[in-house]
């Protein structure tokens, strides 16, 4: 596959897609950062939307199954005056024994200016940016094990803004690293906005084997982990790899690797903590340190929305030729 | 649990939610009455919207399915601008493990102004409102047995326009009263509106023990309570209940309890006739009377959508800090 | 069933339903496909909404799944800033027992302005534009064999647009016609434009025995059908037709009549090759020729949108009074 940064940016550098956080410039993410956060202003107001993506259509293209991440994207398409179509494709036209090049062109010949597109397969997204519809800005809503950049950039804006920057600090991911695309792009955006380190705690199968080429550093047991980190940031733990026999039990992976009031007390005392969601509580973390003053899990949720716009915005206009916009009678 | 009113009101006394009619003054059901009949005059213009939840985000949380009501309060969202998110609860996150809390808390965190709350457990709206989502104004669409307060209002609203008062007037409800939410909230909310007399008809089985407490007079025999009355609110037989031999047959029901024109004679010669609906007819209603010159079935229907309308816009108003909320450019 | 025009058209002969193209004048076909002509310009804008339907209600009533064709009439009502319902009447009330009369009339009684309806039983759409919601702008998305006019309109545009006319263009229809709602729109259509000659192509048993009393020349070997033709329309072959025995197989149904450049080659050099897909590749069509140099599938999709704009347009102004139209404050 082509290097991401050639399909997702423009000529002159800007975004056009986005489909990782992979090899993107520190000036590019804080751009989305600053627009994230323009964006959250305008959500504390009485009258939430702007009007930046009126007459546009979004397509929720969702191949896996996920509310809440479908939820997020509707919200944010909507206060951006977008129109929106959810479409459930596992009972679509694909059904039909359409192919799923020809369900795409079909979307694109509709005039679809934007698809949110979330597969289990690894690269998608990007396939789909770069050889089916490279005309539609395509948002990456997790692929695979591949990537999640907009979860990933939804956590560097919590960063940002409950410990003031993301440089020089300490972050520890804690849990099944290696079936996580949310890892993979927090490690990315990590290590290009200047984290001083990156730390990945969990059991050695559930670590994978290039991560120190990545940048991070494994630790397997947590308390030593956490020594003096500002952010911690628990991954869900899929309980379907237990049936596989990669862990083994949810009480043992919590006694090892659950986050507690007690473990957390090795990390610095105003250290964060935060998971993407949806919670099991009393599996990675128990409800003490979810609800507890350290947490800032439910403000993760609140500026993914603010994300979301910023990349939905950014993208669009990347992909906008400068063609007459003035509006229909 | 607390009065609902301290939890449905502000403190100036005006609507912050809209869980209950019970212990609602007579001034505020009157004045959710008279904005509600403004709304009826928006929907018969061509342009039926109206800018009042611009930019607000409505969530329809129906953890019991109700197509016909929830379709209500969409189209009432839309009417009044708001942007709406539709949540099939039961495929959503909580099936992931997660718990119901977390899941309102979240929706919470995407800067969500209102749910619309149906569930099958009394008190559940109540619960929402004052335990988990205070800020966000809950609107209760239904909850186990014990208030459907959207479903009473719009029946108000009808005998109102049909009737020209609710004061005075003689009001026959009819059938399984026992298992009635909507039953219950229309009781309340005549006898603060004035009803001369409420008369609650059914067999010993479906009749509340407790029912002359809340003001109602119980009647066996369907003619005796029809004499003299204004209004007959029939209501609808949930045939679960007959599997449950709480009633003997559905041609047993219909020639006791069901509404015929023979029966109907017993009443004013001006009586009007409603049904929430969905009707089976044949079972509570022929179609002679549900098809009538009596009948203002249908009208209760367009109603329900203003009545709707009325309460989201007062809940909102009632919601609002006098925060800045000019339009972000 | 009375004459689908005294019920589709205005006493004035405008469209107030869309129900059939059958007995339809030329001059009103031609104001259908000028009115989508300028939305096709419309869409190509930045902003591509229309406030044509401002303040409407359209309801998706879809008795028969259908992903595409909901998408599309989706789209178009929100593209001429519409509110729309989508209602899955299987999972709705109808299942509670009400009657369909009764859900249509309720839906009614919502102030609903249009229902665009697709039914598995001939006549169904102008059975409720006739007897059920006379004042509900009726949009015929399928019924049973009957009629697609939808389709078939976006069919003329796409000929109009790239053979420049309808009149004096031979047009070869070919598959499955006895089944086939859209052939049946179709040849309407094509024999009011003035198309020279309208040929269907296919096995004996799956042409109409009245095929040339609808104005139409059977053939019963492609490439004699397809000499000298401008354009060829395939047809989507019904899998489950071959289940019914009334055809041998796919790969014998593709030899016969499945479009291969080979065969292609009799139609005229420049005609052009249209499919109203979902296309299943290799059993009516091969890769090379769906997505060759004749192909204008694609533009059929982006015109299929112009065209449900302009028929809701059309209908709507039709159906609406001189009533007082300004907006509520």
């Amino acid at each position: 596959m082509t290097d991401p940064n050639t399909v997702q940016l423009t000529e002159d550098g800007r975004l056009k897609h986005f489909l990782t956080t992979e090899g993107l410039s520190r000036e590019l993410l804080t751009e989305i950062l600053d627009t994230a956060d323009s964006f959250i202003s305008t959500q504390e107001r009485a009258v939430k939307t702007v009007p930046l993506l009126r007459g546009k259509t979004v397509v929720n293209l969702f191949f896996e199954n996920s509310t809440r991440t479908r939820s997020t994207f509707e919200l944010a398409a909507k206060r951006l005056s977008a129109d929106i179509l959810n479409l459930d494709i596992a009972r679509s036209a694909t059904s039909k024994g359409e192919t799923l090049m020809d369900t795409l062109w079909n979307l694109e010949a509709m005039y679809s200016d934007m698809f949110v597109v979330r597969h289990s397969d690894s690269g998608a997204a990007h396939f789909i940016a770069e050889q089916v519809t490279p005309n539609v800005a395509i948002i990456n809503a997790g692929d695979g094990r591949h990537a999640h950049p907009t979860q990933a950039m939804l956590d560097m804006l919590t960063i940002r803004r409950h410990k003031g920057d993301i440089e020089g600090k300490i972050v520890a991911i804690v849990g099944d690293i290696l079936h996580s695309r949310v890892a993979r792009s927090q490690i990315h955006a990590l290590r290009t906005l200047g984290a001083a380190e990156v730390r990945v705690i969990g059991p050695g199968t559930l670590l994978p084997s290039d991560i120190e080429s990545m940048g991070a550093v494994p630790y397997y047991d947590m308390r030593a982990g956490l020594a003096d980190c500002d952010v911690v940031i628990m991954l869900r733990l899929q309980k379907e790899r237990m049936q596989n026999a990669l862990l083994p039990s949810e009480g043992e992976f919590f006694k090892l690797y659950g986050l507690t009031k007690e473990k957390l007390a090795f990390a610095k005392p105003d250290a964060i903590v935060m998971h993407p969601g949806p919670i099991n509580r009393g599996v990675e973390i128990e409800s003490a340190v979810a609800d507890g003053d350290q947490s800032v899990i439910l403000n993760q949720v609140s500026y993914g929305i603010a994300v979301r716009m910023a990349v939905m915005a950014m993208a669009m206009s990347g992909q906008q030729t400068p063609v007459n916009s003035e509006e229909p009678a």
